[in-house]
Parts: C-alpha cells; sequence; structure tokens
C-alpha cells in the first residue's frame, strides 16, 4: 500500500521507517528549503536511523497526497493548522486517512489537533491519531510495544489498525478522542514536573506525581466531554515510563535542566502544552494544580523547590 | 505520646526511627531470640539506620501493648495472625488503636490484613493501614513523601493522621479500605514484571504494563466491593515509582534475576501475594491477566519473553 508521511523530523522520520518497514511503499513531504529534508532525501539517514533507498521524496504537497490515501502528518502542532489550510487547497483530501502523528495541543485555542484539521479541512474527513508509548531507539532495536489510535469514529481506527499493525508495534484502540489526545498532549507536562523532581533529588515524589497529575487530567477531560479513564490507558499513563523515567525524554529532561539553572536552547514543547491546558482548565472550571505549578515556576520565575513542596506536601485530606 | 512498635525488621526500625524523629515515646517489641532486636537493642543500629538511645526494646508483648495507646505493627504478613491471636489472649486492646504498616494477603484464604486482624481481635479493635510510597534511604536524608491511611472509618484515619503528620510524610486518607489494601499488596506483583520486562531490556513496555497493571487490579478490587478508582491513587499507582522503577526494589529485582536465570535466596513477597490473587480472582470472576502470566512464568516454569509478549501484543482490542 502507498503511504505518504507530510513530516521530515525525528518522529517523522520514524513512522517512514515503520511503513517501509511493514511493506509499505513511502513518499517523504518536507517543505522546500527543509534541511531534513535535504538530509535524508541525499543520505538517507538523520541521526537516529537509516532509511530504504526505496522511499522517495518530494517538497510539492500535490504530489505528496495523490500518491496515497493514506496520510500520515508529524510536523510541529503550532504549523497544523497552516498545513490543514494548504492541504484543503490541493481539493486532494477526499476519501483519503489523516493520522495525526503528534502530541500537542494549539496554543493560541486551546484546541486538538483533529479539532484544528477538521476546522480546516471539513467535518466530514477522516482523521485518526497515533499516540502512546515508544521510543525510537528501541523500535529500531526490534524492542515491541503497545501504541493506541483513536478517531470520531471506531470503524476509521480499526481502518487505521489494520494497516499498520505488526509484531513491533500492537494497537488497541479507544473511542474517547478528547480524553485519548488531551491525555497524548498533558503528558509532557507531568514530564516537565518530573524531570524537576529529579533535578531537585526527588525523585521519589514520582511516585505521588503519577497519582496526582492522573487524576487532575482525569477531571479536565471528563469536563470536556471525554471519559475521565482514557488518562489511565496507553496515551498518558501508558506513556508515563518514556516520559517520566527515561533519560531521553526531552521534557523531563528540561525539567532538570530548569532546577539545576542549566541552560536550554528552547522551551520544552511541555510549556506550550501547559498554558494550552491552563486556558482550558480556566473556562471550565476546573483545577489543574500540577500544570498551575508549572507554570508558576517557569513563566512567573518562582522557587520550584518551595511550590513542588507545596503541591505534595499539603494538609490532610482525602485522596 | 507513647508509641509501641510490634516488629524489629527493615520497616519497623523505621516506624521507630520515624515516631521517634517527630517526638513521640518508643518501644520496639521484637520475639525472644531475636536477631533483629538484640542488634537494635545492643547497637542501635541496623544495615539502614542509627536509632535515638531514648528508645527502649523489649520481648514481653503486654509490656509493650501497656506502653501505648497506639500500636504500629510490622512484621511478616504471614505472622499478623499468629501475633494478633497473642494480642488477643493479653486482653490489653480495648481502647487502643493498631496500625497495619505492612503489604501482603494471607496466601491460605486471600484475606486483606486488616480482615485477618479483625477476624481474631474482634470487630470493634480500630485498625489502620499505612502504606504509600517512600524509600527508607530516602526518608532517612530528609526527602519527604506522601503516605496513605485507611480504615473502616475515617475518624480512625484522622486520628492516625493527627499523631504521625510531619513535613516528611504528609497523609491522605482513603475511604476505601479494600481497595486501599489490595492495591498495596497487588504493586509488589506488578513490581516482579516490571522486572522481569528490565531484565529482556523491554523496559519501555513498562509504560503499558502500568496501564494495563492498574486496569485488572481496579476490577478486582471492584468485585471486592471497594472502589475501583483506589488503585490510582498513592497506595497503588503512587508506589509504581519506587516498585517498578527503583533498583532497590525487591520484587523488582527479583523479577530481573529470575529471567536472568540468575540465583535468588528466596521468593519475592509478590509471589505470595500473586497467589492470593489468583485464588480471590477465581472466587470473584475476574481475569488478572498479569497475575496470570508471572504465575505461570514463576511456578509452572513457562518462558518469561513469550509469555510477556503474548501479554502485551494481543490481538486488535478496545482498551
Amino acid at each position: 500500500m502507498n503511504i505518504s508521511v507530510l513530516g521530515c523530523g525525528r518522529w517523522a522520520s520514524f513512522h517512514a521507517w515503520y511503513a517501509n518497514h511493514i511493506g509499505h511503499n513511502v513518499k517523504i513531504w518536507g517543505r522546500e528549503g527543509s534541511k531534513h529534508l535535504e538530509q535524508l532525501q541525499t543520505t538517507h539517514q538523520n541521526e537516529y536511523l537509516s532509511l530504504s533507498p526505496d522511499i522517495t521524496y518530494t517538497n510539492d504537497l500535490k504530489l505528496a497526497l495523490k500518491f496515497a490515501d493514506t496520510i500520515i502528518i508529524s510536523i510541529s502542532s503550532q504549523q497544523l493548522r497552516n498545513l490543514a489550510k494548504e492541504i484543503k487547497k490541493t481539493d486532494l483530501y477526499m476519501q483519503k486517512t489523516f493520522i495525526l502523528c503528534m502530541k500537542g495541543l494549539e496554543i493560541s485555542t486551546g484546541k486538538r489537533l483533529s479539532e484544528v484539521f477538521t476546522e480546516e479541512i471539513g467535518e466530514d474527513c477522516h482523521v485518526g491519531v497515533w499516540v502512546g508509548p515508544g521510543h525510537v531507539q528501541d523500535f529500531l532495536k526490534g524492542i515491541p510495544n503497545c501504541m493506541v489510535i483513536s478517531a470520531k469514529n471506531t470503524d476509521i481506527s480499526k481502518h487505521i489498525i489494520n494497516i499498520f499493525s505488526s509484531d513491533l508495534i500492537r494497537f488497541y484502540y479507544s473511542e474517547d478522542l478528547i480524553g485519548t489526545e488531551i491525555g497524548a498532549a498533558a503528558k509532557n507536562v507531568v514530564g516537565i514536573a518530573a524531570g524537576m523532581l529529579d533535578g531537585m533529588h526527588y525523585t521519589s515524589l514520582k511516585g505521588a506525581l503519577m497519582a496526582r497529575g492522573t487524576y487532575e487530567l482525569s477531571n479536565l477531560i471528563k469536563a470536556l466531554g471525554g471519559n475521565n479513564m482514557t488518562v489511565y490507558g496507553l496515551s498518558h499513563l501508558g506513556d508515563y515510563e518514556a516520559t517520566l523515567f527515561s533519560a531521553y525524554s526531552n521534557n523531563r529532561c528540561f525539567g532538570e535542566d530548569f532546577v539545576l539553572n542549566k541552560p536550554f536552547s528552547k522551551l520544552a514543547e511541555g510549556i506550550y502544552t501547559m498554558q494550552a491546558l491552563l486556558k482550558l482548565a480556566d473556562k471550565h472550571h476546573v483545577e489543574l494544580p500540577i500544570c498551575a505549578v508549572i507554570n508558576e515556576i517557569v513563566i512567573n520565575h518562582k522557587n520550584p523547590k518551595e511550590e513542588l513542596l507545596n503541591l505534595f506536601m499539603r494538609p490532610l485530606k482525602a485522596e
């Protein structure tokens, strides 16, 4: 089957590798002048992986859309609306299935990525999300994992799962798109908090962080009309190993470096997600104590140790 | 306030240290001839900690019970029924509060420890459990944590919390004694599974393990009349950092050594808990896939890799 991958960063290149690995014909699209695209096209590799020479490349969006009925999108979350507008203009989106392999929320609106995409393309477009745990490095070594697909209707999820299942990735599907997207995005904020605890040698509070982090997000998801249990599945709790405990987690490393006053080149994705979550929480009258504390520390420069200890060491109360 | 600690192993000695640390008068009881008791009495220390010389020692159970109205019990789970019988015989249990600082189930019956204790002492005895995350080593360094108290009625929990709260341990209470005890005991089984995954270099599957482990136990707790959400609080999920990720976790180390065919001196506590849980699950018609697989591997000598991959790599299904 033909698969187009829109995007050529780390996670996009993994998806291209994976689709090729399980026998599909793959075309990668990147913007004109993209250094990532140029590197992949000329060397067939990046710092994470090597790609088969069978994979083709283009910077022509129309060509990429014509190539396949199944389109993986893996770009920076904040760029999704623009890309969706460009896809809309091509008029080449009918009867295609788009799969968003990205975790985030639109900062300016607090919207989920499938909402953003559907707003631009139209309500009847087929869009699913593909999230959950998994390190690129592990998959390349042949270490399997479980991931999760969600869409507005389960037929779309099952269609995607049929195309991409293998011994390397076993998919579950979730009927709760809201909870899946919020949970997948929000785990990066919990990852930042975990990194801060690690940096202060309070690693043992990561247990309490897991219990409280899932809980506050389950409340938000419920208020948004999702299922409060989704956060305890693969899209959020199932991603805690990779996000809260792995030395490779960008968001965890950011939190650790932040409290150690180490320089960091750019804000972690979780910081943007945190701002979007706080906007959503405010609108829906839900409290997000962990997100609020990370915001106080990173944006308002409050003392990390004081804020985090206050968060966990509250007075007598029920769980 | 006077506090007696029944038991003189690692966790009991920590409780004695902690009660003394926050200003209580402490007496430790151990059985006649106990080497742990003798060591603490003569050297005021064990391999984990040093105790204040203010702490007194006895092997006379009556003396220990007369000394205090608040009695901490921290002994091997399978010995609890015998100790409860001995306490009953002294007739010195009225108006006292007993706090079980231990995690396990009675193997022969599948019963929770507070059930076992109440069966022997009587329905009207005041008994609470004190569980949740926390490494002895971290507490000694002054690193705080949150823990959880549960009892049949919340007044008992609040009474215990008032006696033991400090800047080092902040308590939450849970109104679900069933869920708290099952979750606290069962985390050791999930810890064994985590160690097996680590040993096979499948550490990245620990994310899926966390999502599936909590889920199967929430089903059992519900069937037993508890609250299916308790497992996501401090007593179970909140203890995953210490149990699934710490290099010190006995149960995690057991699982790792087991799949690496390293010799181990004795079965981990989680193996007994697993057998009790499977008994309970059978009785209440609940499936516990993770417990069942660990049982197949450890007791029935099935292939760990095959069994664990089968567990996670199941066919298309909803979460």
